[in-house]
């Protein structure tokens, strides 16, 4: 079944962001359809005219969101009527309800301008709003494509995402779920620790193997940012049973070869796994960090509940708090740099025992733009990192902006981290 | 001139945000022009070749994101080739630069699967990526619609919006500015401190003046995000004097209702204002952080240059923590617990002396979802701040998730920072 998304607002073309297609496919993905396309289009009758024809001639379902309002440029109704040369009629009942919207609100009549949210296209389904004065509609209709007329579905949903989300759940979703015949289930994994490149060269045997056989169909996406990757991949089919062991299959083998490069899946992050291990084996953490300027802190206590495993974050900028705060030796920095694994080592010791932590990770480094020599260059960073035993430090070149350094190291800590804890771990 | 955006990726229908879009349409947007279409497409070559014959008909300038790795799924130089029939050959001098690349990270060979990055469409221009390997590439063609031939132009960028923004602002926005005729100028001003509704209130009469008069025409949009409020505008027309005399009548009658709690513009954050006003008056700043964990030196630390007036943050999450680095007392944290005024201000008065700083700011609240009473529910937030001569501390409540309530947090103390250092500012 081919679905289609048309978004209708000259905003998503001059630089707001469209979230409502993320919802959209995210929730058709969970139910196991894929949006085949999504168009953003402007409030321009000609352009949106012309949308609508595609997507009825090659598309089951068409879904719109937006232009659903009362003023001039809310045309979806009207070209939609058009485009499908139905006629448009105000609806009693839904002039009424849109009265009693206004009369809550303690507006005596009804603005003229909103009557025009009255206006149902014939043999469509009102889909009640219970958020705002825009109806949505449902309409089946017959589309003629290459000479033959075909059964088609459209959804006419209102912009707002707080009113667009509830009749979407409420109307859409169970349309689309009594057409399901097969069964798709996706996954994610999450590697960390090796090239993107590597990653697909690495997987390739457990694709090849999955893909072979019949009566379902595999599907596979690789996703890198800031050197975390995602494995994306999903699998459908008629037969549930042979869709589940498939799905397992997949992650086993996946795993069988990428090994504890795999982090986690889903909605699992690098500091979600990290302090799901310390919590696990009761062990604290604390930071000194440089060049990162807290956002090791920051990605640590985003999960709720790190206050459990996490002790406490130094961060110092200047040489001076770096011997203040955290007690690095002067000789230290005027030998070796503030940018130097022995500086790393000293500032992760410190912060343990002035923190009481069982594990310790220090940073520093330069993120640049400025600040980089020809021996310490921009991208330069020394991550140390302590424990009760012994205490290691880690020197990187990392590529990109400022952000992505900084991002990068984050990274890198909390995977040095997580791979500390790890003993045995599967998905 | 019609622009239009073809965005490739499979995660595009499944529930990622597309951020490139908004990035491309507002910055076209900025330069006077305005995307005809977006569209949000898989990554499977039958879909993606019709996306792009039907593009290449309507529109005068395609741009494409995305499909551009060297994995399987990215298929967007090979489909754009097809469609032109036009054929792909390796680009020695690509090739050599993607060498360097894994050279200079101590990959010793190129990858096999990253050679076809640098597959070039025959005629095409390379655009250089200095944050990746994936090149882009801008091609001028021919393409018959209705019988006529038409020049057209088309730019492929890569996906991780890292690398599309400066291809973009080196490449795409050169090329279109050669084209453009009339005058579009942007203006926005960033405010903190007042709600939206009532920023909404205080400049209509500015704007209501401002769109009095002929021959340009005036726009705004208001937009409000964790308290930060931004006000855009724009001003097109023929005359450039008109528009600049416009946009100077704009920020002053802004600035004349808004006065302070407007606290930049543009690229301006809150971080970079207090960054600049500290740099300015020769001043430094430390913080001691509980429930913004790291967040607000992270905001601080994003700037570039901000080793000049950030000494340190002190990270304290556990109350132990709170006494041993911070030498918060015992009876403070006993007697009126870790979320209360007396902690804060204990909290700053003692990150000042450590970090020897000219002002110091302190945060202890509860960001939830878990931890809150009655007494003290979620959202409840002590801010100490103190300078040589005094410590203050501030109560707040704020609304909202985990996250909300720390980037409010963090936005506040900021803002707290910038007002102490404002003399006289003008925009």
């Amino acid at each position: 079944m081919k679905i289609e998304l048309i978004c209708t607002g000259s905003e998503l073309l001059t630089g707001k962001v469209n979230t409502n297609a993320a919802y959209i496919g995210s929730r058709l993905s969970a139910i196991g359809f894929e949006l085949s396309l999504v168009i953003n289009v402007g409030d321009k009758k000609q352009d949106l005219l012309q949308e609508f024809k595609r997507a009825f001639e090659r598309s089951n379902v068409v879904i719109t969101t937006g232009g659903l309002g009362p003023t001039f440029d809310d045309i979806t109704v009207e070209t939609a009527a058009e485009c499908l040369n139905l006629e448009i009629y105000p609806n009693g009942k839904v002039l009424n309800s849109i009265k009693e919207y206004f009369l809550k609100r303690s507006v005596d009549s009804i603005p003229k301008i909103n009557e025009k949210q009255a206006n149902i296209i014939r043999g469509a389904k009102v889909l009640e709003n219970s958020f705002g004065t825009a109806p949505g509609q449902m309409l089946h209709f017959k589309f003629k494509d290459s000479g033959k007329k075909y059964r088609k579905t459209l959804f006419l949903l209102p912009g707002p995402p707080e009113e667009m989300k509830p009749m979407f759940e409420e109307n859409v979703k169970p349309f689309l779920k009594s057409y399901s015949v097969g069964i798709k289930k996706n996954g994610v994994l999450h590697v960390f620790g090796i090239a993107e490149s590597t990653v697909e060269e690495m997987i390739k045997p457990v694709m090849d193997e999955a893909v072979s056989g019949d009566s379902k169909s595999v599907e596979l996406g690789i996703l890198a940012s800031k050197s975390v990757i995602d494995i994306k991949f999903s699998v459908s089919g008629t037969d549930e049973l042979l869709v589940d062991e498939t799905i397992s299959k997949l992650k086993l083998g996946f795993g069988s070869v990428l090994k504890d490069n795999i982090f986690g899946s889903d909605n699992d992050t690098l500091a979600s796994v990290a302090g799901q291990l310390l919590l696990e084996s009761k062990k604290t953490v604390s930071f000194a960090e440089s060049c990162t300027g807290g956002n090791i802190a920051a990605a640590i206590t985003d999960i709720p509940g790190s206050s459990s495993y996490f002790k406490s974050s130094v961060v110092t900028y200047s040489n001076e708090s770096k011997m203040k705060l955290l007690g690095v030796k002067e000789e230290t920095l005027a030998n070796f740099g503030a940018v130097s694994k022995e500086t790393a080592k000293e500032m992760a010791e410190s912060v343990m025992k002035l923190s009481d932590s069982d594990y310790a990770f220090s940073v520093t480094g330069i993120a640049g733009p400025g600040g980089g020599t020809k021996e310490k260059p921009v991208g330069l960073v020394y991550i140390g990192s302590a424990d009760k035993k012994k205490t290691e430090s880690f020197k990187l070149n990392f590529n990109g902006t400022r952000k992505d350094i900084r991002k990068r190291t984050v990274n890198t800590v909390l995977d040095l981290l997580r791979r500390k804890l790890i003993v045995k771990h599967s998905y």
